[in-house]
C-alpha cells in the first residue's frame, strides 16, 4: 500500500492527493501506528549500541505541513538520549560565511543515533530559489552537490529517509487561521508565512525538482499525504520501522570472552 | 620550472628527488620568496573583503617533513585575523563517532579566509591504511568520497592547494635525531614516529595512491621537494601566490552610491 509513496522514478506532485488515506480506518490505524512506534523504540535501543550506523530522517514541507508534529510522533517511544533533532532556521552569519552544507554536515547525528532534520539542506534549493535569496547559478548546482553529500553519508553508514509532507493549500489555510485565532498557537505564526503561501505554485515546482533530482536508492524521498495527521504519522512510522529492520541491527558482540570475568 | 611539481597525470614518487633545488641559488631564492610572501599578504587583504571565495591549503608529509615550518613561512605576512589553521591530530571520540569528513568539513575556513590544514582528511587514507586502523573496505572508498567532498568545496568557491612535502628517509633521520638531542625540540618527538618510520615504503605507496587518485584540476596535489627548507618555502609561496592572483580578487564594489554620504 505505502509502496507508491516512495519516489523511485520521476513524479509529479499533482498526482498525489494530500488527503489520501488509502482506505485506512482511523482508530485501527492509530493502534497500528502505536505498535510501530514501540517497535522503533526497541530498534533504537539496538542502534544505540552500534558504532558504525545511524539513521537520518529529513522532514520537509510547507509551513504548517506538520513537520514538528510528525517528528514528535515518530520519537514517542525512543530514548531521547539516542536522538538528535535539528531545526534549520534562516542561517546565521557564521553559517552563511561557509558553503551551504557546512552547517548541515555538522548537524549529522553521531553513530548509534537517530537524527531528525526539521527542514534541511533542501531549503537551499527551495526557499532560496523561490524567494530569490540567490541566483540560479548558485542554487542549480546544489542538486548534484546534495547528491554527492548524501552518497558520502550513505557510504559512511547513514540510513537516510526523506519525507515530504504533502498538504493542500486549503488545509494550510485552516492551520494558519488556527494559529492566528488560538493564543496558544499565536507564537507559531509569522507574517512571512503568508508571503510563502502566495508562492505556492513556485514552491511546488521547486519541491518537484528537488524530489526528482535527489532521490537515489540510498536516500529516497517519500511523499507523505499530510492533510490527515494520523495518516501522516502512520506512513512515516511504517517507513522508518521498515528501514531500521532492514539494517538487521544486533547487539554488538563482546570484544573479548566475558566468561573469564566474575563480579564479586 | 615549478611546473613539474603539479600533479596532472599519474606520478611515481620515486621519480621525484626530495633534495631537488632546480639549480636555484639559496640567498637569491630566499629574497624572491620574501617578495612572494609580501604579495600574498596583499592578496589576502583583498580576499578578506570577499564573501564568496576562500583559499584552503593542505599540508601533508611524513613526520618532520616540515609541515609546521612551511605553514609558518607561508603565513609570514598575512594578517592572522584572516587565517584559520587547523592541526588534525588523532580523532577524538566525538569525531570518531561521525563520518571521517565531519571534522574536516567543520574546519573548512570561512569565506574571505586562508585556511591551512596541518594534516587533513588524507590521513584517513594514509595512517589509517598503513597502521591498519581500519580495513580496506573502509579506507578504499574514501578516495572517491574525498573527490566528491573536494568538488563540492570547489563549486562553493574554495580554491584548494594540496602540498605533499617530500623528504627523504635520510633527512627524516637527521631531523628526528635533532629532536632527540635538542631539549628545545624534545617536545616534538614521539615514540610512535619511529613505528611510522619503519613503514616508510608502505607510506610511500599510500601517498602515491592518494595523490594519483585525488588530484583533479580544481584540487591539485603539488609534490614539494622538502629536504631543503628554502626550496620548500619558495615553491609553496610561488604556488599560493599564483593561485591567489588567478582569483582576480578585487575590492568589492560598494552596495550603494557612497557619494551621497558626508561625514561631518
Amino acid at each position: 500500500m505505502a509502496q507508491n509513496i516512495i519516489v523511485k522514478s520521476r513524479i509529479r506532485l499533482s498526482d498525489f492527493d494530500p488527503a489520501e488515506d488509502f482506505g485506512l480506518r482511523k482508530e485501527k490505524t492509530r493502534a497500528a501506528t502505536h505498535r510501530l512506534l514501540e517497535r522503533i523504540g526497541g530498534l533504537q535501543a539496538k542502534l544505540y549500541a552500534n558504532t558504525r550506523r545511524a539513521v537520518l530522517v529529513v522532514m520537509q514541507g510547507m509551513d504548517a505541513a506538520g513537520k514538528d508534529g510528525a517528528a514528535k510522533s515518530l520519537l514517542e517511544f525512543v530514548n531521547p538520549a539516542g536522538v538528535e533533532v535539528t531545526d534549520f532556521k534562516a542561517p546565521s552569519s557564521e553559517e552563511l560565511s561557509h558553503d551551504f552544507l557546512w552547517r548541515v554536515h555538522h548537524a549529522v547525528p553521531r553513530y548509534g543515533r537517530i537524527g531528525v532534520f526539521n527542514r534541511s539542506h533542501y531549503e537551499d534549493v527551495l526557499v532560496v530559489r523561490v524567494m530569490k535569496l540567490a541566483g540560479k547559478e548558485v542554487w542549480a548546482p546544489r542538486f548534484e552537490q546534495i547528491n554527492r553529500f548524501e552518497l558520502n553519508l550513505h557510504q559512511a553508514g547513514y540510513v537516510q529517509l526523506k519525507f515530504y509532507l504533502h498538504i493542500s493549500r486549503e488545509e494550510q489555510a485552516e492551520r494558519l487561521r488556527a494559529r492566528l485565532a488560538d493564543p496558544s498557537k499565536n507564537w507559531k505564526f509569522e507574517g512571512a508565512d503568508l508571503d510563502m503561501r502566495e508562492r505556492w505554485p513556485e514552491f511546488m515546482t521547486a519541491y518537484e525538482e528537488a524530489i526528482n533530482r535527489c532521490s537515489p536508492k540510498h536516500a529516497r524521498w517519500h511523499i507523505i499525504p499530510a492533510d490527515k495527521k494520523w495518516v501522516r504519522d502512520h506512513l512515516i512510522a511504517q517507513q522508518v520501522c521498515a528501514a531500521m529492520e532492514e539494517m538487521e541491527l544486533a547487539w554488538p558482540k563482546p570484544r573479548e570472552d566475558l566468561s573469564k570475568y566474575r563480579v564479586k
